[in-house]
């Protein structure tokens, strides 16, 4: 975990500034970070994160509400000692898309007509931008060019898409141990992601599916009956080609930057998420 | 209400901007307050505000966390187009603040123990910083010099104070028709206020206001006796004296600026934020 920092740090010392220059940039990010956690455990009424009680579970909603607030306000003074404008006006519009992708997600939860589209939109909104923003602002911090910051946060758009997919299939697959939540927690809470959108198009029995989620109140019976329609349906290894072709798209992005360590580690970053198991 | 656009119109007009150079500040403010305000909402439970549903009431609170999230990111959005990180940089440090002052209530709530002190630092962080910023805001997107943005930020302090102590009156005194919301809110909900801290201290019943207010979960008789109490202090004349003070202390900083009419304007809010019965 902690991506957005080191996108950050690796996207700044690619462009040759100090560590010391970049900390308040990376701190800020996984503040960001961490607010809409913060916020989504409220919404997702989560007991646990990351196989820890969430705020919300231990002092209550009241309190996790102000947290993701102060949370986020804080990272915002974090930033402002940069005294550049751009760096507090791409967080902003950023934190803009997050919100409307969650509000957007909410609106199409059980929605069995939503397509690929939609759903590549909302994972856009909600978690590539940020993603997006944590590399072109580490480059940004560090004085670099434009062309290279827009290299820099191509690749981490790429980067975060092929990221969110594969976090997508693991709420599928992996076990609850692997996940420290339930098994399909976003299908149980009415989220379909992209194995389920693909499978709501392309499965032999998509009829049946469909009925079995817009039923809503998706039981144990229920849940297991989805899982084996989506893998049938060859929605899985789909879903794993497009996040490899996210990922060979980012690859690309960073052909013809500076070598060196930083390039090696964020090369190294594209392979762990095409590779990682939870 | 309306009151933070229309400081900043003012202050800002004071210090010869248009309007039009004006509006995204003005908008901006409002939208950060409706932001405090919807989140609020969630975490009082309210279902009404200004006499109408609030956004929790008709849509839940997972679209008012994401609504306030929204309003606030949108906020900044707006405000970056002045390309003056001073700007989001302050509101960044006013929002932290107020995150801090809501804390700080929950963490007092129903705590017979507290100060004048421990009052005033809170309305101060959740309350008159904003409307502090306002004023100085509006005064610096006009380019006006650093000393006429201290002196305008000064009075929107004393003026934001003065604002919120009467809220706290009225919420004691004011009838549940004028207020929009039951009698004594606050008290039902344990937050404790400038006539109720007054009392605390200099009634000569103090001991059983104290042992009701440490009870919880006051009922209909309970918040009547309260309201008995408080009133036979003198805490409502005291508090009265106290609103009266910072609204002194904001029309002496208005002293020496130019005048016109956006001035005779702000002299005029003073008074009426003095008069207002609900």
């Amino acid at each position: 975990k902690r991506l957005r920092p080191a996108l950050a740090l690796l996207a700044g010392r690619l462009c040759n500034a100090s560590v010391r220059r970049l900390l308040p940039l990376a701190v800020a990010l996984e503040l960001i970070h961490m607010a809409t956690l913060v916020h989504d455990d409220v919404v997702d009424e989560s007991p646990t994160r990351r196989g820890r009680p969430t705020v919300r579970a231990r002092w209550g909603d009241q309190l996790s509400l102000h947290t993701g607030d102060y949370l986020f306000a804080r990272s915002l003074v974090l930033v402002a000692q940069y005294q550049d404008h751009r760096i507090a006006s791409s967080l902003a519009r950023v934190s803009v898309n997050m919100c409307q992708g969650e509000i957007r997600q909410m609106a199409s939860e059980y929605d069995v007509r939503q397509g690929l589209k939609d759903y590549l939109s909302r994972i856009k909104a909600k978690t590539a931008l940020l993603i997006s923003a944590s590399c072109a602002l580490g480059s940004l911090v560090a004085g670099a060019a434009e062309e290279v910051a827009r290299r820099l946060g191509a690749y981490g758009y790429y980067l975060g898409m092929a990221f969110q997919i594969t976090d997508d299939i693991l709420d599928l697959v992996a076990s609850e141990e692997e996940l420290g939540k339930p098994v399909a927690s976003d299908l149980r809470q009415g989220i379909l992601t992209l194995p389920t959108v693909y499978a709501l198009r392309s499965s032999s029995r998509k009829e049946e599916l469909a009925a079995v989620i817009s039923g809503r109140h998706l039981d144990e019976g229920a849940v297991t009956r989805v899982l084996e329609l989506i893998r049938e349906s060859g929605a899985l290894e789909f879903s794993r080609r497009v996040a490899a072709r996210y990922l060979e798209k980012a690859r690309r992005k960073l052909e013809g930057l500076p070598k060196g360590q930083p390039l090696e580690a964020l090369v190294a970053v594209a392979d762990f998420v095409g590779h990682r198991r939870f």
